[in-house]
């Protein structure tokens, strides 16, 4: 509209999840009228994060280092390992403040149609990881969606020969969940997997 | 939360407009994990915009050159000139496709508890405009809001020597709008400003 470098900025913002044409205007008008500091800033952070975040060696999550905090760190339980499929899920887990062991990522679940079998999500080297024998407790935490529970399950016969115990996320009514809007197969697995409180 | 760099790029992603501290969260992850090529393209997009992109120095609205297309236009009418609070505004009426004159954007409106008098958002450079004798209509394009109002109102004060014919933009219920959800405002202004069809 204005100039052809602002159509650019334009366009390269709609890169953003969920920001549409409409939206990426309004952020071009608000850095280039309010805030060029910041903009400038942002350009800043976008390349030192992308020439300097990378995998860890050992989880597979993000660090900048050889290896992430939580894989070097020794205040974290050795002997149990959270498997999930993206870093977005360790930091999930992470702030929910409930897990204390380590982590693998596997970078995504297994997807026959899309060519994703075990050896493109790594499973080889969990496997490997795990017949190490450091770790007791493998707890599955991938999606409770299609892929992530076939991922869940294809894990356990893959390991069946290792003395680890498999153990899955729990699935049932979300916290605050009124039963009257919880789907009905998320129901009838909180029914199927239902608790004894005496 | 995994290593400083991701965390400066969240809070950099933060000023844009409506990201809050999950949304940006998200946009960091996606960047990173899933289109680093579009990260490094926004980066450029963002620093070539904040360095090439100023004020026309005509209207002030935004241009890479020293006067902006529609001000070096000779396809525009010169002797019609609508005036707005910002660029964004001249964006939403370029994009009404309603308007073939020329722009005169003020920066802001006049708001004397913030200290923005008339010469803040340079009333007397649009006086002297209007004085030079082209312009034949203003067309008040300020927000239909306090101050956007209070500020259309003080420039028919302020050109009342002047012959030139100043109108402002119809007030009334927009298009699509069921009357039982407008503001009772809006209604009232509706009523008030009715056209005759007959």
């Amino acid at each position: 509209m204005f100039s052809d470098r602002f159509d650019q900025l334009v366009q390269a913002l709609r890169i953003l999840p969920s920001v549409g044409p409409k939206s990426a205007q309004r952020m071009a008008l608000h850095l280039i009228m309010k805030n060029r500091e910041g903009a400038v800033g942002l350009a800043h952070a976008l390349n030192e994060a992308t020439s300097y975040i990378h995998e860890c060696s050992i989880c597979h999550s993000l660090t900048e280092d050889e290896v992430c905090n939580i894989c070097a760190s020794h205040d974290r339980d050795a002997h149990l390992l959270c498997v999930v499929e993206s870093p977005a899920d360790v930091m999930a887990i992470e702030q929910s403040g409930s897990f204390r062991g380590k982590y693998h990522v596997l970078g995504g679940h297994l997807s026959p149609l899309d060519g994703i079998g075990p050896d493109e999500i790594g499973i080889p080297y969990l496997v490997q990881r795990l017949s190490d024998g450091n770790i007791t407790e493998v707890i599955l935490a991938t999606n409770a969606t299609v892929e992530g529970q076939a991922t869940a399950h294809y894990l356990v016969e893959a390991t069946k020969h290792l003395p680890v115990q498999m153990t899955r996320i729990a699935q049932g009514v979300p916290q605050g969940g009124e039963l009257e809007y919880v789907d009905s197969h998320t129901l009838s697995q909180a029914v199927h997997n239902r608790m004894r409180m005496k």
